[in-house]
C-alpha cells in the first residue's frame, strides 16, 4: 500500500454577494451559467453585521461581489467580513469584485497629514484575505499598483462604445473631454469610433487681464455638432452639467453624456434633469434605483463584463482580450428598457 | 567635524478623535492636561469620508480615539482612515483607542463558514498601521490574543465599584449574575464589595418533566434583598430586563443594573423604562444621547479611565495598577448630573 | 510548438507523524486507506532532534500529526521542524494536526506581563510554514481566531455521545457540569441525549455568613440518579474528583466521567482510582499508556474522527457535517478493549 | 539595586551615500552642519559590489542618499545593499533618499502582462529594510501610495520659482505646459508667479478632416511673449524641444525650459543645443556632468532642499512647510556658475 | 442549477528568460519539449528596462531564467521586474531560475557594518513575488536557508563527473582541492570516481620560523600524477592558477581544472592561458563568449540539468534523484565542440 | 494650551532570564550594575510552562537570556514564551540572548526533505517578537543571514586568548585544528598569539592503496610541542579526543583543548577524562554542572562578554570593538576556581 493517496483534482467556482446590489450578482451568475451561492446576512440591533455561507466553499475559487454604493462604509465592511469567512472556510482563492472601487479618488496626498485612502482600501482587502481584485475603470490606473498581487482591471469602454455605435448618430459627432485631465481617454474614444473629431472644456484665464476669475473655454469645434462627453464617473454632476451648458452656449446641436460610474449623489439627478443633455449613458457599477431614473437616462448592465472577467480568471484566460469587446452572447442591455 | 549629528530627543503625545463622540476625547484631553489635536473631517456626497490633521504629528505618540457607536461601520472605517494618515505622516507610534470594541461578540465560529469578525477588526487596525490597541472590557478576554502586539485592556470595574460603594446602600445587597456565563465576574464584584452574597439567574428544566420548556431560576437568596445585577453590556436589554422581572417576582427589595457598555439599541430604552429597575448605571464607552436618557439612569464618564491608561502608556507606567482604582483627581462623574 | 506545456494535474495526500504517538497516525492512515509516509527521526546527544522524510512530498497535501503529550515542548518542537522540512520540500499544503492543542488553556492574560501562549503556539506553526490547523475541542472556541487561516475545529462530542448512548443506561441519567463555566456544553449534551435533566456543581457562599470560606453546592436533582459529568479535559483530576465526591455525598446513584482530553498528569490516575466513579470515558487525543489505565476506564480512539476530518479537507468536503456523527464504518472503538 | 537600568537617550543622525553622486551628499551634509559618514565601496571583478560603513551607525537615524542616474540598475542595487548593511548594523531608522526616483514612469499597466516597476522599486526598498522614502517630484503623485509607510515627497517648485523670480523678466511672461497632462502644474506656476497667463501645447486634429495626422496646436496667446515651459523631467528632450519649435513658430519672443529632473539621456543635449531655447533650468537630482553642459543651461543644486527635508524628519518638523520655500540660508545656487 | 460551477483543472508550464543568456533558455526549452514564451524587453534611454510577456501566463507554473553574468546588477533587476509582471499577470507559481546565483559569496559578515548581500538577493526575489528558487552549486550550502521557501539546489557534480569519466584518463589521477575549505567536496569527487587518491593545497608556515611569510604546500602525493583540481567557481582565476603552478612545481604529470561557474572575470582568461593547465572544464551557468574561449577549455551546457530540475518541479518529482545523474537523453555536450 | 504634550524621554534596560541557567544572568547583571528583573516561572502538571514578569517592562530595552542546554526544546520554548509576554507588555525592544544557539549545526540540507532547523529557530524567535539576536560563536557565520534583522554575533576568542596567554606556556606551543573545516579559525589563533606554528588533523587515504579505509594524519610539526587544539564546541567529544590520541601518538609534549561551547553530552566527560589532555578550557555558554567537572577542566564565564555586548547595544556602541578584548574590569574568571 502506497504512502501517497492519489485523488481527483477539482476546480470549482463560487459566486457570492453582499447585500448592496444582489441583483447584479444574480445577473452575473446567469451569464456564467450558475447561481449565486446562498448567504445568510443580517444586522444586529447596534449595526454590527452577521454573514454566513450556507453551502461549503472549501477548495473553491470564490468571487465576492459587492457594489460600493451608499452606505459605502457599511458595504465595504460587509465585503471584508465575507472575505474573512471565506478564508476561514478554506476557499482556494478569493477575488474581491468591486465594480466601482470606493475611495478610488483619494489616491494621493495633496497636502501633508492626509491619508491615501484608496491604498488603505486595497490593504484592508489584503488583510481580510483577498488574493485578487477585480474592478472596473479605476479613477487612476496607478491604483493597480496599490495591491501586492493581481488586479483584473476591466474597462467598460467596449461596452459603452458598443452602445454608442448602435444608438447614436455619429456622422456629425464630436467627442468632448469635460476637463484637461481626461483628454487621453477621449482620444481613445475618438479613435475607436473611426476618427471622430475631438474637443475639450478647459478652465481658462483672459491673458490680457491677469488675476481675472476663471471661465470655461472650449478647445475644438462644437458648433452644430452632436457632442458626446465622456467621463469616468458622475458623482454630484456639477462639473459635467456645467460642461453641457458651456457646449450648448457654444452652439452644440446636442450633448450626450457617457460615464462608467453613475454615483448620482446629492443634487446629481436634479442637475442632470435640468442641464439639457439629450441622453445620459451609464453602467450600473452602483445600482441606479428607480428614484434616480430620468427619461433620457440609459443604464447598461455591467454584469456581462464582470461575467466575462470572472470566466477568464477561472479558465486562466486573458482578461486583456476583453478590451476588444464582449462575446456576442454577452451584449449588455439597458436595465431600464 | 563629526559624521554623526547629535540631536535632542523629544517625546510628544497627541490625542486625535473621529467624529463619533468628540466630547469624550475632549474630556480625556482635559484629564491629560492637553487638548485634542485639530482634525478636518467631512463626508463626500457619496458617503466617502475625508480626514486631515491640521498640525504636524511627526515623531509623536498618537492616540486615535473613536467610539464604536452607530453607524458603527462608518466610525470604524473613519478610525482606520485616520490611522493610515498618521502612518504616512510619520507618527512615532499609533494607538487605536476603542472604549467599546465593535464586533467583539463575534469572537468565534459557532458554525462552519462564519467569520470571526472580532479578529478581523484587529487585523484591519494592524493593516492600517496601528501599533497598539487600548480598549475597555472586551466581551471575551481571549480577544487580546487576536492582536499581534500589545493590547491595553482596561476594565471599568474599579470605576463602577467606586460609584456603587458611594451611592448604593450595600448592607442588604446581593450581587446577581444575569446568566451562568458571567458568574466569575460577579464573584469578583462580591469580593471587592467586602464579601457580599451572590446569586445568579439560570435557565433551568424541571427534572421530573423531560423536554419541558426552559424557565428561569434563581440560585441564591434574593428575597427582601437589594439586588445588583452586573453585566458587560446592555444592548437590546432583553435578557437583563427579564432578569429584573425574575428577581422582582422572587421578592427582591430592589434591583440595580450595572454594565460597562450601554449600547441601548432598538427597544432597549423602552424595556429599561418598563422593567422596574431602581437604577441603571453605565459607562459612556458609547455616547448615550439625551433621547435615550431615563430618570433613573446614571452614566459615568469613561474619560478618566482612558486618560489614566494613556498616561501610563506615554510614561511607560503599568496599566495593571489601574486595577486598583483611579487617582483621586480622576474620579468619574455622572455626565448627566 | 507551443510555448505553454500542458501537464496532468495531480492531487496527492500524505500523512506524516512525529514520534509522540505514531500508533494514532497509523490507525488514522488505515481509516484513510493509506499508510503513514516514512520518516527518519532521532535525537542528537544534546537533545537536538533530526527529521527527514524518506519519500518525496513535492506537490502533496501533507497532514503532520503530533500528539501534544509529555514531554510537550519537545513534541511541539518536533512538529515545527517537520513543517519546516515539508515547506522546503515543496509540499503543496501543510496541515498541522494537533488532536490536543498544547497550551490551549493559556488563552488570555489574567494579569499584566503574562504571555498568551495559546496564540504563540499558533504563531509558531504559521512561522514554520503551516497553512492550516486541525484540532479537537479547543479549551476556548475563541482560539480559532488565533490563527490567520483555516482552523478545522473538530469536536469529539458525537463520538462520545455515540458511546454513551450505546453503553450507559440513560433512563435515570442526569448530565452534570463540573463548574459554572461548562454549563452551555452540558446543555448541548442533555439536549442531544433526548432532553436529559441537567445539574451542575458550583462554588457557593453562605449568604448569612459573609466572608465564609467557599463550599461546593449542586444545582439540580442528583439524588438517586446516574450522573454523567462532562468536561473538556482531565488533567490532574482534582476538580473532577471533587465533583464525584460532592455528587456521591448528595446521594447520586452512580457517577460517570466523560472528557475529550485525558492528560492524566501527576496524581490524576491515583485520584481517579479512589474517587468512586463508575466509569471514566476519554478520547486518546494524547496517548494513555498502560501504566495509566484503570479497570473502569474507557479510551476511545480519535483516529476515525481525524481520518474523517482529513478526508473532508482533501476532498473539499465540509468538516461541519461531521458534527452529525461519523460514517458507519468509522465508529470508534475502545482501544483497550 | 533596581532591576531597571536607566540610561541617557540619544538621538543621532548619520548621512551616507552610494557612489552615484557623492558630491551631492557632501553638499547636503554641509547644509546640515555635518559630514558624510565614511563608507568603503568597490566592485569585484565580476561586477558584484561591496559596501561597508567605517563608523558605527547603531541607534542612528540614517539617511541613505543615492542618485538614480546611469547605470541606474547598479546604483539602485548599491542603495539596497547599503540599506541591508544598515539594518544589520542596528540603525534606528533608515530613510532612502532618492532625489530622482528611478522607474517612476512605469507606474501602471498599459497592457496585460506588464510589470508596475515603480511599485516594485518601493517594494525592494521595503524588503531591504528602508523605513521611509524621501524623494523629489515623483512622476505621478499616486506613487506615494506604493509604499506602506511615510514618503516625504518634496517638490522642487519653490526652488525653481525662486530662481525664475530672480533671474527672468516676468512682466511679459506666459507659463506653458508642454502637454495636456501637465496643465494643473502649470496653473500652480502661473498663480505662484502672480497670475501669469497660461498656455499649453496640445496634439490636435483638424475637425474638418477626420483621420488626418495629428499636429501640435497651442492654446493661449504666445505671440511676442516670453514663454516659460514647465515639465517634471527632460529625458531625451524630444517632446520639449518640439514644444520650443512650436512656440517659436507661433511667434514667441523667447522660450525658457524649466524641469526638476535633467536626465538628459541619449540625444537630449544635442536636441537642446539646437532647439533655440533661451535658457534651460534644471535641478541636479541626477548629476549633470560637464560633458552635458550647455552655455545656456542652469543647474540648481537640490542639496538645500534635501537638507531641509532631512532636518525636518530628524527634528520631527513638518516637511509640508517646505512648500513655502527654503530658509534664507539655504537658497540654491547654480552649480555651474 | 447548482451554485458551484465545476471546471476542468489545468496545469501549464511556461519558461521565460531575461536577456542575459537567452540561448540557454532556448536550449532548456528544447530539452523540455517546449519553446521559450515570447517576451518583449528593451531599455529606455536612461537605462530603465521594460518587459512584457506576449502570451497569457495566467494559471501557469512559470520558470524565470536569468544568468547572473555582467552587467550583473542589471540582469538581477531585469529578473525582478519579470517576476513582478508575472505576479500581476496571475501566474500560479513563479520559480526564479538562477544557474549562478549572483552575490552568493557575500554570505556572512566578516566585520561589523557589512551587508549580507546573498541574503538580500533572496529577499528581493521574495519581495518581487518569487515562490521558489532554482540554482546550481551555491557558494555555501547554508544559503538555502536564506529563502523562506523551497530552494531547488541542483549540483553540476554528476554532469562534470560524467564528462571527466568519459574524457580524462583516471588510472593515474589524483583529485586536488585548491584550498582547505573545499576538501569535503574533493572527498566526494574522489569517492565517486572509484576511490581516487586525494591531495590539497594549503597555506602554510615554516614551523621553525615564526612570522615567516606564508607559502603554499601540498598535502598528498602529486608527483607524476594527473591532477584534477576541483572548485566551485573560477572568477579572476588567481588562486586556481597559483595552484596549477604549485602542482607543476611539485612534479605533477598534468593538471586539469574543473569548476561549475566560469565567471572568467578581468585577467582570468589571460591567467588560464598562461598557467599550464591541460584542460579547463566549466559549465555555462554564465555565458562564456567566444572572446573568452581557449583551445583547451571545455564548456558543458547546464541546460540538461536545468531542464531535468524544472521537469521534476512541474511533475512533482524529486530533485534529489538528479544527484544520481541525468537521464540518458539529457547528457550534456561541449557547447564549443 | 498646546495640542501636543511634551514628555521626558526615558531609556531603560531590563535583563530577564529563563530557568535554564539563572546564575549566568545574575552574573551578567552584576557586570552591568543591575539585577535580573524578577520573573515567575513554573511548570504545569502536563509540562506546559507559565511565565510572568513581576515588574513593568513597558518602554524598556529587554534582553531575554536563556541557555540552550538540556532539555533544549523546553528551554527554547520557554524563551519564546517570555518573548511573547514581553511583546504584549509593550517592551520597547526585545533581544534574545542565546550564548549557545541551539540547532546551529543543522544549518543546511545535506539531502532532500531535510529541515534547516537553524533557520527555523531564528524564524521562531522572530514570530514570537524578538527584534534582535545576541549569540556567541555560531557554528557557521552564514547563520547571521538567517535573521531578518540585527544579529550581534559575539566571539569568545578574545576571552579564550586572554586565558591562554595568561595560563599556558606558549614558547613551545603549536595551534592545532581538529579537522580541515576549522583551519581558518586556527590561523587566526596562531596569528593572535604572535605567529605560533600551525598544524591540523586530517582524514587521509594512502595514495598507493585506493579504497583503503581512512586514517588520521597530521599536517605540521607536533613532536615535542605543546599542542593547543581549538574547536567551536565539544559535544560528545568523540572527534576531539581522537585528535588528542593522534597527537599524543605523534609525540606531542602536551595537548590542551580549547572550545567555546562545552555541551559535554553523553559520553563526553568519560572520554575527556580518559583522553590524556593536559587541560580542557571551555566557556560556560551552557552550564557545566559539578557532575561534569574534571580536575583539569577550566570553565570561563561568558558573562563579562555578554555584559559588554549588552552594554554596547544599550549605549549604541559598536559590538565590533569587543573583538579587541574586554575592558580590564571585565576579565573572565574560572567559575570553578
Amino acid at each position: 500500500m502506497s504512502a501517497i493517496l492519489e485523488g481527483t483534482p477539482d476546480k470549482r467556482l463560487a459566486l457570492v454577494t453582499g447585500r448592496a446590489y444582489p441583483e447584479q450578482a444574480a445577473e452575473t451568475a446567469t451569464y456564467l451559467g450558475t447561481t449565486v451561492l446562498e448567504t445568510t446576512a443580517y444586522d444586529f440591533a447596534n449595526g454590527e453585521m452577521y454573514v454566513r455561507f450556507t453551502e461549503p466553499v472549501r477548495g473553491a475559487d470564490v468571487f465576492v461581489m459587492q457594489s460600493h454604493t451608499e452606505p459605502i462604509n457599511t458595504w465595504v465592511m460587509e465585503q471584508l467580513i465575507m472575505i474573512d469567512a471565506l478564508k476561514r472556510a478554506s476557499a482556494k482563492s478569493i477575488t474581491a469584485v468591486c465594480p466601482f472601487m470606493g475611495y478610488s479618488r483619494q489616491d494621493k496626498k495633496h497636502q501633508g497629514r492626509e491619508p491615501i485612502t484608496a491604498r488603505l482600501i486595497f490593504d484592508l482587502f489584503r488583510a481580510a484575505g483577498a488574493d485578487r481584485i477585480m474592478t472596473v475603470d479605476l479613477h487612476a490606473a496607478q491604483e493597480q499598483g496599490f495591491f501586492n498581487g493581481p488586479v483584473d482591471h476591466l474597462t467598460a469602454m467596449p461596452v459603452l462604445l458598443d452602445y454608442v455605435r448602435g444608438h447614436l448618430p455619429l456622422e456629425n459627432a464630436t467627442i468632448v473631454s469635460p476637463d484637461a485631465g481626461r483628454i487621453r481617454v477621449s482620444e481613445q474614444w475618438a479613435a475607436k469610433l473611426g476618427g471622430l473629431p475631438l474637443a475639450f472644456i478647459h478652465k481658462t484665464r483672459d491673458t490680457t487681464r491677469p488675476n481675472c476669475a476663471e471661465a470655461h473655454g472650449i478647445i475644438g469645434e462644437v458648433e452644430g455638432r452632436d457632442c458626446v462627453v465622456v467621463d469616468d464617473m458622475i458623482d454630484t454632476a456639477g462639473t459635467i452639467c456645467e460642461a453641457v451648458r458651456t457646449l450648448t452656449d457654444a452652439g452644440a446641436a446636442s450633448v450626450t453624456l457617457v460615464a462608467t460610474h453613475g454615483l448620482l449623489s446629492g443634487p446629481a439627478v436634479e442637475r442632470l434633469r435640468d442641464c439639457g443633455a439629450r441622453e445620459i449613458v451609464l453602467m450600473d457599477t452602483v445600482p441606479v434605483p428607480e428614484s434616480k431614473r430620468l427619461p433620457n437616462m440609459t443604464v447598461l448592465s455591467v454584469a456581462p463584463l464582470l461575467a466575462a472577467g470572472i470566466r477568464s480568471v477561472f479558465e486562466s484566460g486573458s482578461v486583456t482580450t476583453l478590451l476588444n469587446g464582449l462575446p456576442e452572447d454577452m451584449r449588455p442591455r439597458n436595465i431600464y428598457a
